[in-house]
């Protein structure tokens, strides 16, 4: 008889869990989640801020292969309500600490007819809401394909939207900023892009996508964790203003193998009424696992130059001699090719670039082209194209890496694999040994070209998986990542904080390529840094590209000022000065800046912040009694707010402002600039003008009276 | 003035060579093969067999992607010609020395227009002849990616031909025996197949394809050196009677990458008015590169029995229980999953094999199963499907190690990719490694399934690029590989004689899935084995699969004997008496000659054989003065006729003849033989007759006069 009394009370909380919507609050307060199955026992999540509606009923479920959609005929077999109020520190970041705080609501759906169970975990912090799906292990659902996840996110207006079109193949675009309703035309529009681009939809954006509603409120959509399942883009209905979610597909059209128990990645909403609160939103990395690299002393920000610039200008290149129209490693003769002289990594040129490291004070150089294979390794699908440990003739590595020792300086490993992603992994146990055995601690990655396995995605689960793979690899060798072109992070460096950059978004290197929008370094804190570091490389002081390659016309929309400034909006904890080392030369007082700038902070403070226009931050540097302010503007003029609440109240700072000259402005007089120290306080307060493409960066120090003494007061 | 010179002189050989046929003759002058431009620019060849011909002119070339084919518009710009003669020894084999002997035309090509150069070299021994493609490093010719390449082989009648369809998936069909005339309507009614099969056209087959003209020439065509290509498939004009040749492509439909220097894999055309020619011919391991292994002492023969055919028949199972509907590896807890007690691969288990192998003299016990994964290991295309090292629970790994190390067995490996390629790559270091930490020298490998990266084929450059990757892993480690459902084998042994066998055609493993033709193994002798040894695994003693598993009422298609015959017939240096031991110790006079046979030959002699009819062989034993005599017949009874004249003259010999029963036959009495014991000499003659489905076989030792006393002499 016991078993009858249980299934009437399993009857029971059915019919009332279907009947009734679960409601759940922020801890604030502010935010509010309420989920309910609709008539057909579809599921329904919408979002509330401070009584305002963010995300209107939203449905979620699946397509799956050759089998049943995890769509509707659900009903709810359990419900489970949890909270978490913790504290962790990052090994690198932003905070010394991070609060993890969060109600969650975990429903267990069953499906009528299939016996299917899925699970959705809905954590609500006061910054914004994540959830995802999970699969039990269960007899009704082992393997399975996802067709297509069907995860709505519904507009409730018209919102401006910062975007780039959705890709399978390159994030490498500069943003559009437009209505919602304006995409899909815009979308129509594109042309061009990177050769490995693949468009795939007009009315398709990548995440993570940040909008603004009339109403004030900032709204970001993106994805947390991102492990063994295709990236998600967005794609708009336009007319409804949904967007549903669109993953990544591999050859076949399937979107992810899954194995239960499984879950997807968590998807987030980060909303608030003040741009502010979603730069500091922790949500990503609070919906990513612990670290899993228990000893992490090897993992150390980096400042960083290197034989980079030159080849991106065109001044000098990767490759070595025009006597090869193909390379075949192992067959091709480099030691009698003839050299064209213009390649870059040779040893005399990188020690130059080792004694500008030692002299400045930077811990790292980075050298591309110093290995044979650049004279095809694009736009050939070429599968065995680099082996990641043979120099070219003129690259004496031993002789580099003494050099560099005995002047302090490390050397960071390239790792280019033209996306020929089976021959990397052929290659990578030998590629790490070989970096240790030679004393190389960091690696940049890239992956540049066409997936290989030919026909695969960048962003496929079976190149996600590459990724992490390669990642996981690293660790294992005390190796740190750069990843250039890989898949956009979501947090994965808080479980494996070896991987201390991406690229994964328009980098510095296209204001080579013809340039990026003035406004692009206000939109990334915005998008591509919610879910990591990038390698943005900043630090450019010649903007005029023609005067490093007469062939090269390209201008760098920014300001100098700007450039120094970017150290502190676009945080990583590598971080390079792009430039050449000549150009540093020619302004030694604003590269002191970029010198003394810190990489790792105790805390963060946003002090105005504008998705597309401008924003201005303060951080206090790990472990000193040091603060540093950056503040970036668009190609409109402003002027930023400072102020000095952050600091010790009651103390003397020296406060050293680099600020764009009167006459500056990135198009016209990028090159102007003014320094002045002035003594500051917490009650400090400073309105400086920022040009066009401008910006203003500022390094504080305690200060005692002498110091202070003829410094002007703000 | 000396350019001008020699621009002349190369203007004058132009018109010459296009003008007149390049000619060439086989050492012994029965082949002739004739090469000429026609008048389109094509190169065309043709070949003759004593004055008779065998190929009629066919043309040569390629389609290229994004570039013009490689068909026409040539001039002939260099020719050289040469001749080899000299001896190698095998590491292993069916002779101790091989005779490589050929006479060589290698014809320079230049496209007007395109100016890009072409080699084909042509090797014309008295067998058969062997020709390539080569593509020099060349400003033109760089990089190309092959569409389709356009070998022609016309024939010159209706042959009957021995063929199974073309497939970029499997290789594992029976034999047809039909008119060339009649494929492409065979091949149209094909249904089924493996799940993975991927059949294109009804006229494609595969090679080696073996053919027997109405004049009484036997014509085999097929490939050698298939290294870093795809596999090449022969499509029919059945109208023309031309086949061409039909590249197994990649996702993309490509079906070669290449990089100039680069050459195809020869095509090979053996002939002769003798079938036994066919057998002896070593042009497909001529035309490989000698040994790329300095220290082979470590590559050995091996004879094996395994726990398999157990699993095979359905009598116990590889995997371990029924909880899981779906594993992930490292997820997925076994120690407290409940075994459905079928499992083969228990310590206890395998231990009755290694007493019976110690017992019976078996160099080795190959262990399938042993390893977590096998619940859900086919059908769901997964990545992660094996770690190639954790045992299930009940298989003491280190117990069954030490355990065979004290009977003085070797254990051998057993690797079941589930065709996840990527999978493997990424563990094979690990994997084999493990391997040699336990003391395992041997692996089978396994490539059940579709295709990981998916969309790719079996046959594909890819995917022979990663069967080649294995070996020559294997080879670091001093591991031998047996790879089953690789591509099959064309002479790669020669140079990597660490792969001691493949699969690669229907074994025997079919006769407990339904059987296989009784003409089968008269038919590979001349087909798959051209290439390498195969794994057939014979041995089966058992022949009504349902006294091993009741549920399983597949038959095997061959007397006891026919079985027994199968070691000397198919050549292989490893070798598995694949039954289960208590069916061999029913039969333990029989069993006697699995237990005697050789592994490793000084010298083979095809005694008489026919394709798709009969075959015997004889063979002397490597180093030994024991000889071993093989007969195998189709489902027709015949006399078999023997003969000794390999025998040392003058001496006596006791041969030990095992011989079908006067009632045996395949269907109804397979287990009927008798075995007598007879002096020879090499004069001897013996007509022997085999059952339906049935065979011979032959053990022979000197005999001193005592044992000779009672015996009959023949």
């Amino acid at each position: 008889m016991q078993n009858k009394r249980i299934q009437y009370f399993l009857l029971s909380l059915l019919i009332s869990f279907t009947a009734t919507a679960q409601e759940l609050k922020s801890p604030s307060g502010d935010l509010e989640l309420s989920f309910v199955l609709n008539e057909n026992g579809a599921p329904v999540y919408e979002l509330g801020f401070k009584g305002q509606s963010v995300i209107e009923p939203s449905l979620l479920g699946f397509e799956l292969k050759n089998q049943p959609p995890l769509l509707e005929g659900f009903n709810v077999v359990d419900v489970q309500e949890t909270s978490e109020d913790s504290t962790w520190e990052p090994v690198w970041g932003e905070e010394k600490e991070i609060r993890n705080n969060y109600n969650e609501l975990a429903v267990t759906l069953q499906q009528e007819g299939t016996d299917r169970k899925m699970l959705i975990r809905f954590r609500l912090f006061d910054t914004g809401l994540g959830f995802r799906y999970e699969f039990p292990a269960q007899e009704k659902l082992g393997h399975f394909v996802v067709k297509n996840e069907k995860t709505e996110f519904t507009m409730t207006g018209d919102h401006k939207a910062f975007w780039i079109p959705g890709d399978y193949g390159t994030q490498e675009y500069d943003y559009n900023e437009s209505r919602l309703s304006e995409i899909e035309e815009i979308g129509r529009s594109y042309e061009g892009g990177d050769s490995w681009s693949k468009r795939f939809s007009p009315s398709a954006v990548q995440t993570s996508l940040m909008m603004k509603s009339d109403d004030g409120l900032y709204i970001n959509l993106h994805e947390a964790a991102l492990v063994d399942y295709s990236a998600m883009h967005l794609e708009l209905d336009s007319d409804k203003l949904v967007f549903t979610s669109a993953l990544t597909p591999d050859v076949n059209g399937d979107m992810a193998y899954m194995i239960t128990p499984a879950h997807t990645p968590w998807r987030t909403i980060i909303v608030s009424d003040d741009a502010r609160d979603i730069l500091t939103s922790d949500i990503t990395y609070n919906l990513n696992e612990p670290s899993r690299i228990d000893d992490t002393s090897w993992i150390k920000p980096m400042k960083y130059i290197g034989v980079w610039w030159e080849m991106i200008t065109g001044k000098s290149t990767w490759d070595y001699t025009r006597d090869f129209n193909a390379v075949k490693l192992g067959v091709t003769d480099y030691e009698t090719a003839t050299p064209h002289g213009q390649h870059g990594a040779t040893t005399e040129n990188v020690k130059k670039y080792i004694d500008f490291a030692a002299q400045h004070n930077f811990d790292g150089v980075l050298v591309e082209g110093w290995n044979i294979g650049w004279e095809d390794w694009i736009g050939h699908k070429k599968d065995y194209v680099f082996d990641f440990q043979t120099p070219y003739p003129d690259f004496d590595l031993e002789e580099v890496t003494n050099y560099a020792r005995s002047k302090g300086v490390e050397m960071i490993m390239h790792h280019e694999t033209s996306a020929s992603v089976r021959n990397y992994e052929r290659h990578i146990d030998e590629a790490y040994q070989f970096m240790k055995e030679n004393g190389y601690n960091a690696v940049k990655s890239g992956y540049v070209g066409n997936i290989l396995p030919r026909g695969e995605n960048h962003y496929s689960q079976w190149t996600v998986n590459h990724f992490q793979y390669a990642v996981e690899k690293a660790a294992d060798y005390e190796v740190m990542v750069n990843a250039h072109e890989a898949v956009r992070p979501t947090g994965v460096a808080r479980t494996w904080p070896n991987l201390i950059a991406n690229e994964s978004a328009r980098g510095t290197e296209f204001q080579a390529f013809g340039g990026s929008k003035p406004f692009h370094v206000t939109v990334l804190p915005f998008t591509r840094l919610l879910g990591g570091p990038m390698d943005y490389t900043p630090g450019i002081f010649e903007m005029d590209i023609s005067k490093v390659n007469p062939d090269n016309d390209s201008w760098v929309n920014s300001t100098l000022v700007n450039q120094l400034a970017l150290y502190v909006t676009m945080y990583s904890p590598l971080q390079m000065a792009a430039d050449l080392p000549e150009n540093y030369e020619r302004f030694p007082d604003a590269f002191q800046f970029i010198k003394d700038v810190a990489l790792d902070w105790d805390a963060t403070y946003i002090l105005e912040a504008e998705p597309g226009d401008f924003v201005t931050i303060a951080r206090k540097a790990k472990g000193e009694e040091e603060w540093f302010v950056g503040g970036v503007t668009d190609e409109n003029p402003r002027q930023a707010r400072i102020t000095f609440e952050y600091l010790p109240k009651g103390q003397n700072f020296i406060a050293t402002i680099y600020a764009d000259g009167k006459d500056a402005s990135y198009d016209k007089n990028p090159q102007s600039y003014e320094i002045r120290k002035v003594v500051v306080d917490s009650k400090s307060k400073l309105q400086q003008k920022l040009a066009s493409g401008g910006g203003v960066a500022i390094s504080i120090k305690p200060a005692g009276k002498a110091e202070t003494k003829g410094l002007k007061r703000i």
